[in-house]
């Protein structure tokens, strides 16, 4: 099982088309194999931090989902809306 | 409900003397108040970045925990552990 964690720092002007391209994100993203949790949470002292948090059944289900149609079609309309590089890790369970 | 994310960057000599550490507080805080879920992830490409993801129940068993005697007796235990500071968020799930 893999957990990804994408920190995002959004411009106050493009929250809300951020979160509609999310929704449409999520929505799909649901359907895939191998999705078991792809949810967005907020951070309760920085509103434009938006972090996705997502749980994997494998690494291969995550690369497919990485170079999906949806995926490639709707990551680069987010670069714009960003103040810096999103912070992407990807983690295994130890503990 | 929230959730918690805390990033670790690691001294590479101190591993097993911090999973140690943590080994016992995941166990005594699994036992809390509103802890749903508390775990340790290694980042897979830097195997010294471990992030704790916890989910609690509410704000008030998260400030709870973090008072709690156990947490505040090992917390600066890790403090020379780390290459620098840890990098905490605390979010609300918005999607």
């Amino acid at each position: 099982m893999i957990k990804v964690v994408a920190k995002n720092w959004i411009k106050e002007a493009y929250m809300q088309d951020l979160l509609d391209l999310c929704k449409e994100l999520i929505e799909v993203t649901h359907k895939e194999k191998g999705c078991i949790s792809y949810e967005m949470y907020q951070d309760e002292s920085d509103e434009c931090i938006l972090t996705m948090i997502e749980t994997w059944a494998s690494k291969e289900d995550l690369d497919s989902h990485l170079q999906s149609d949806h995926f490639k079609r709707l990551a680069p309309k987010f670069a714009n809306m960003l103040k810096r590089e999103t912070e992407m890790n990807i983690y295994t369970k130890i503990l």
